[in-house]
């Protein structure tokens, strides 16, 4: 059964962390109705809050209007029964842990509970859909559909798996519009989909000039952020993704990656530095020193 | 002989080219009286053009007062006699042809003709000082000062060699601001520096990610320009720096850039397809479609 964009009311975001919060609030944001899922309810209240500050944000940015923050928030529900998650629902977003193990076995269960109409798509950042659309048995309706971090960089990637139906992608692509996205559409799987791919190849290059001795870590953000008249540099981007997260990518792609720079990182790891989440990485936080106004001078 | 920044007042530019002429206006902009040399008479209309261009610029811009314009233009003064070039000059910018030959030669030449307290600094974008610093006769006064675009990218490099003595880096660091630009402090020597470096590997992975299929030149170019919210991705800076001087860099790293995109980029060339300067190149120019307001939706 073929759905059009009209069809898509309800949606179902499972996992409600960092980006299951924003993802939720965003279908919101364009009149769906949410339904918020994860196995954990200890997860909810932060939820919540991170959904409340957005908001807040956006009407400061006078890209919200306030008054409607109720009937925002009322149209999403929270669950941890995957029962009622899975009623009557148009689309997914899976958005837990990037983990495959995680991912197989929440698709094996949501791929059983859903209305044969759903459409399934992964919110993953490094795996490929391929790997979860046989277990969610319906690898027709299956594709990544991939945010960044949604209210700043408002780009969504669409990749499918060489067996997804052909109107799924279009469908995504017209969703993205409704969603305020930039649509990306990959045309073929690639781990890390294109920016991602991009954005590793700079990291990769600062991590080995800074393991080399070629320049500091300040040195190396501000001839990016000089050049480039940007706000944030290579290892300023590395405290906001996290370190142990670096460390996981970095890992998986051991040929390719500086060796002593993937030490380092285990070092920082080790003595308690995780980036931004932690206050303490390659800046200290809540005021490091790349946002002092003198930085580049 | 140790100079000090006010020590500096005659600057000579050595190459009317691209870069030479953007340098010897930065300096006449900041006080400083400019020679500016080349081997070739006909080059400098070029260049007088384009320093008008650009104080026009900056005038729109309101970054300069247009009343100053004769003044600024009547402490350059253009020669193709080494000898005038070379006398009384504190300090030199080195910005001919990037070839080792040419530099070569032209730092035998001037280690000669200048005094003896004179500065040398190269401008070479992907060589190193090291290559040029025994030629010139005096390592120690030797060391890159690498500009970028200098009047949007306002970064400079300074890039010693082992032998280069501690002051002069630090001279060219003061100097640095007085010029209006980041002072990127470079420790060791390293081909193309820090930005180019970085810039490199985002390049290398977008040039792989369209050779690979996965994604066309704009959903590539819209993925960074998304994420970073700048108004150029890789391929719209690839047409800026010119195919004919990306493909010679890809083929200088050529176990490392993905063999098909040397072979699309040689294809490019071939049919005449230069990036911006040739009218095609990715886009066609003047109006390249990520120029558009829409691009990006
Ligand atoms: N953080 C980012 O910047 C970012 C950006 C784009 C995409 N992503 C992707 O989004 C996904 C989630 O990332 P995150 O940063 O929000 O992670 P997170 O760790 O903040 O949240 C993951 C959530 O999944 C829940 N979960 C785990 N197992 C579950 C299960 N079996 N059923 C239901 N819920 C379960 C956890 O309780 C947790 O709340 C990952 O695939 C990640 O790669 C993350
Ligand atoms: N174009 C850029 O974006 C850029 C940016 C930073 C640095 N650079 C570097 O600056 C240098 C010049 O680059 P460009 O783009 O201006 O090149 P260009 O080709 O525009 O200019 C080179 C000039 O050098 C002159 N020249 C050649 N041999 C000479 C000699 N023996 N004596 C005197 N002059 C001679 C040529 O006549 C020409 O006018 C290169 O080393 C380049 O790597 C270029």
């Amino acid at each position: 059964m073929v759905l059009s964009l009209k069809d898509i009311r309800n949606v179902l975001v499972l996992g409600c962390g960092t980006l299951g919060a924003r993802v939720g609030l965003r279908f919101a944001l364009s009149g769906f109705q949410v339904k918020m899922y994860d196995i954990d309810k200890d997860i909810f209240p932060s939820a919540k809050t991170s959904q409340t500050q957005l908001l807040q944000y956006l009407a400061k940015k006078k890209l919200f209007n306030p008054q409607k923050t109720e009937e925002v928030l009322n149209s999403i529900t929270w669950t941890t029964s995957p029962q009622l998650a899975a009623q009557e629902v148009h689309l997914i977003n899976e958005s837990v842990t990037e983990d495959v193990e995680v991912k197989l076995k929440v698709w094996e269960q949501f791929g059983v509970l859903s209305p044969a109409y759903t459409i399934f798509t992964t919110n993953t950042s490094f795996l490929l859909p391929s790997m979860f659309a046989e277990a969610s048995g319906r690898p027709g309706r299956f594709c990544a559909f991939h945010f960044h971090d949604i209210f700043h960089a408002n780009v969504v990637d669409i990749m499918p798996h060489a067996g997804t139906e052909k109107w799924v992608t279009e469908l995504l692509v017209a969703l993205s519009t409704v969603l305020e996205q930039v649509p990306v559409y990959v045309e073929k799987e690639s781990p890390g989909y294109i920016f991602n791919s991009m954005l590793i190849g700079v990291l990769n290059s600062a991590c080995t000039l800074l393991a080399d001795g070629i320049g500091s870590v300040e040195t190396i953000d501000k001839s990016w952020m000089g050049n480039l008249k940007t706000g944030i540099g290579p290892f300023g981007m590395m405290d906001a993704i996290g370190l142990d997260t670096a460390w996981h990518v970095a890992k998986r792609h051991e040929g390719r990656v500086n060796k002593k720079f993937i030490s380092l990182l285990r070092q920082m790891i080790d003595d308690g530095k995780l980036g931004v989440k932690s206050g303490q990485g390659f800046y200290s936080y809540p005021n490091p020193r790349f946002k002092d106004p003198n930085f580049l001078s």
